[in-house]
């Protein structure tokens, strides 16, 4: 069932091509459809070799790139404000379809960044920001009580076979170190952690014997090892506790939850946020961005977007300004769990408090009663903000709330906010998003059925479905199999069209009625 | 499997309870959910007799009701214009927990209708309207290509159980009238039906043979047998047609397409649209409510908010003025594929155009490459305009596109949209719905899994995932299953509200930090 999914004998096959970009002998991949029509239509993706195979190892292909730099801070944000286009910036525009110059003053600005740490010349450059394509994270990880290494790197092929734009490996089981290398070393994206399940690992999962000393290590292993981001609480202050404490659904994210009970029983301070400084300093070094961590976000819609929530993002925006007097590279986490009508806010007071950092949400999720099926409830509130602004959503598997994610859950997670990440960039006018859609109106409208399934974002699935429901896409004559031949709108709306509506037809209505 | 979904033995079973409305003998159910604390939280159900059965008949509710009342035009439209309150308005009332005035006052305006033909007694009261909980359709119906008219009952019956507000019988193969009746006298929901599809079934799928008497005796049968709502394409009118036929999906409605060939083929304005009064005069005698059809909705984003459609909306506007002079309840579809950024305008529009009658919209779709998984797009895009006013949605199901739902495609697409739905009664501040998400939220901070399972919209799927995922809801010291019992975020935070954060944790914090 699986294989046959993955299998596309049965379609236009898709295949890896690639476009250089000006001036260069950088060539950036793109997925290739060939149309019946014999034009064909490129499409951003993420697959990297996995696209058409599965290779034990991958190619560093930033590796010369990085070796040609000097720089005591190599980050992508202290070149782009020298003015200096890098390689990354080249590839990440023609991904885009932008200009490189566009790009590099996005992250000289700070509204854009592109994770990329040193020591990890796997990934494919890419760019995250407001102005360009919305982007995609999952989540993968194991946990005490799901504990499968292989699983973990099988999770994340599977995740960027079906579209992720970065993945987070959020393990807190089993040999940390050795699945983060696994996966680091396989990806195509850009992979993202936690460094404090690890520190809290080390702790023996106990805030006592937890320190920034023990924290500071494992930053600098994973650093070394080359994560491209990591999600950072150190927003989250002991004044903002009582607020916090008083809510519904109190503190609902895992980091914020341990450095929360930190603070209380050392009495102390955030030591994230007391040793900033320092944190910046590790991450200039390595060009690892940090993706500032929200430990209030709601956990309910009673909560949302409540005095906790901001009072915790109004020193994300603090730390992001030191964060770039530093040149590092920084995006801020959103919530959560936000009704409809408070998603607009959020977008507006993060760009208005954090100056325009990129907003990284997980959903939102737009009620709390989804559970099962809450990778719906995110794909509705993370299109919203997306729409509004947002420029990258974590996705949400149908096992949120309920348990680790399975292969089959990465990808119902990936697909159903590829969609809500989509529907975004065409409410946000991209134009390679609205040229994908109207190649789909085409051969919709001509009843290309072959173009059709090529042309949906899941090829394999909406062919079995066709075909499970006896459509027959060589019809001499094809119709919808919605509607049987004689109610087929489209076909009848297609002759309409050939033969035109007829010549009188224009003429007044012979009796007047109101319109 | 599917049986096991069904059954809910291991769960907080919910039940059937019925709520006196004041100073009547009406009682009206609701799905009664006791909760581990000893609390009862009463949901809004529409499962009538199904929710703990599957009775051979369902009992006539409004028999005596309808029996006592003497009017030529008995329409909910024409009593509430008289200020009279009908039980049909007591019961919705109570089921939307309003005042029946309040209710009565909107349907008086035009605002709200409560589709309830004098010949289907077994439909349960229920009221669509702006000011009222969002409700969703679930289109059933046979084809040429896929007929069982068993199947189309069965659908019926999940489809009320999974929670569908009312059902439209689109059938278009095999006995359409007996089809329409083992559906009515079987449904506690307000059943619809699009009268040109049978219309054109007898004359032989020709537009040539079809003629305005054909259709009028089809509407008249229809209205007798008990159809609650009738949707008829009366808008689209042959000065549209030129605009319609330049756009890159043309026509994408079936009755519009039907209506447009014929029009083009007699050289003829739209027969709807030409004999209005006497389809308003046979519609007021049954009190069957019109959904009027927009023929024109965009089948594609490229096509969205165009001058076809809102010349269409403007049409649609004039049509429900003379509907209410003659007491008939209207409603209005709507599109169709529209990209979030041209959602509210549609909203705004319809308002204004028609004078505030009810909006029922098919999604609307967000973006077109979704096939196989539409039920998403269309869910993100209904919830949407459903936070902007929008009254009904109408399902989409993973198979829109490419054929005719399976009965697990129905529930797929109710589920789906419920959720929307549900998503945008908390945007409007549904006291109902938020009430909802509040028993949620604190069964979740407090660890309650089996009320969490019971308050999901779907006990049975939100057990068995956590079940799957080795959840273990009697523990002593329960824990989230995404985390394990050491990283359980929830687990923390309720050991630190109780303990609370400490005394000095408010002090300052000692060094000082940007914030």
């Amino acid at each position: 069932m699986k294989k046959k999914e993955r299998s596309s004998s049965s379609l236009t096959t898709a295949k890896r091509a690639f476009v250089k970009a000006a001036g260069s002998a950088i060539k950036v991949p793109f997925k290739e459809i060939k149309l019946t029509t014999g034009e064909k239509v490129l499409l951003y993706d993420t697959s990297g070799p996995y696209l058409d195979g599965d290779p034990a190892v991958i190619p560093p292909v930033r590796k010369k790139w990085i070796a040609s730099r000097k720089a005591a801070r190599p980050t992508q944000m202290h070149f782009a404000k020298k003015g200096i286009v890098t390689e990354e910036m080249r590839f990440a525009a023609v991904r885009e379809g932008v200009e490189p110059e566009f790009l590099r003053k996005e992250v000289a600005a700070g509204r854009a960044i592109i994770p990329a740490n040193i020591n990890h010349p796997e990934a494919e450059p890419m760019v995250i920001g407001g102005k360009f394509l919305v982007k995609i994270n999952a989540n993968i990880g194991s946990s005490a009580l799901v504990l499968d290494e292989k699983n973990e790197l099988r999770k994340m092929k599977t995740a960027v076979r079906a579209g992720a734009d970065t993945v987070m490996d959020l393990s807190t089981g089993g040999d940390l170190r050795k699945i983060r290398e696994s996966i680091l070393r396989a990806s195509p994206v850009p992979v993202g952690t936690v460094p404090m399940y690890e520190a809290f690992e080390r702790a023996e999962r106990s805030v006592l014997k937890l320190s920034w000393e023990l924290y500071r290590d494992v930053l600098i292993e994973q650093a070394e090892q080359g994560v491209d981001y990591f999600t950072i609480h150190a927003g989250i202050l002991r004044a903002h506790l009582p607020k916090a404490l008083k809510r519904k659904a109190g503190i609902v994210s895992r980091g914020g939850s341990i450095m929360a009970s930190w603070m209380c029983a050392h009495n102390r301070e955030n030591f994230l946020y007391a040793n900033w400084d320092e944190i910046l300093d590790i991450l200039s070094r390595y060009d690892a961005a940090v993706s500032i961590g929200d430990g209030l976000r709601p956990g309910c819609i009673a909560d949302a977007n409540d005095a906790a929530q901001f009072a915790e993002l109004r020193t994300l925006g603090g730390l992001t300004k030191l964060a770039w007097k530093n040149d590092v590279q920084v995006m801020i986490e959103g919530p959560g769990h936000v009704p409809l009508n408070l998603i607009e806010e959020n977008m507006v007071l993060e760009k208005k408090l954090c100056h325009g950092a990129p907003f990284y949400t997980l959903g939102p999720l737009v009620t709390d009663i989804g559970a099962g099926r809450d990778h719906i409830t995110s794909a509705i509130g993370g299109a919203l903000i997306a729409g509004f602004g947002a420029s990258m959503i974590c996705y949400v598997t149908p096992r949120e709330h309920l348990g680790l994610p399975t292969l089959r859950d990465v990808e119902e997670g990936i697909y159903t906010h590829k969609l809500a990440a989509h529907a975004a960039d065409l409410a946000r006018g991209n134009r390679m998003a609205l040229k994908w859609d109207e190649a789909m109106a085409d051969a919709r409208a001509s009843m290309r059925w072959h173009d059709q399934f090529a042309l949906s974002l899941e090829p394999e699935l909406s062919l079995r479905t066709f075909a499970e429901s006896g459509g027959v896409a060589d019809e001499k004559e094809p119709y919808c199999t919605m509607c049987g031949p004689d109610y087929c709108a489209m076909r009848i709306s297609k002759k309409l069209k050939e033969k035109g509506p007829g010549k009188r037809q224009i003429s007044k209505p012979r009796n007047n009625r109101p319109s």
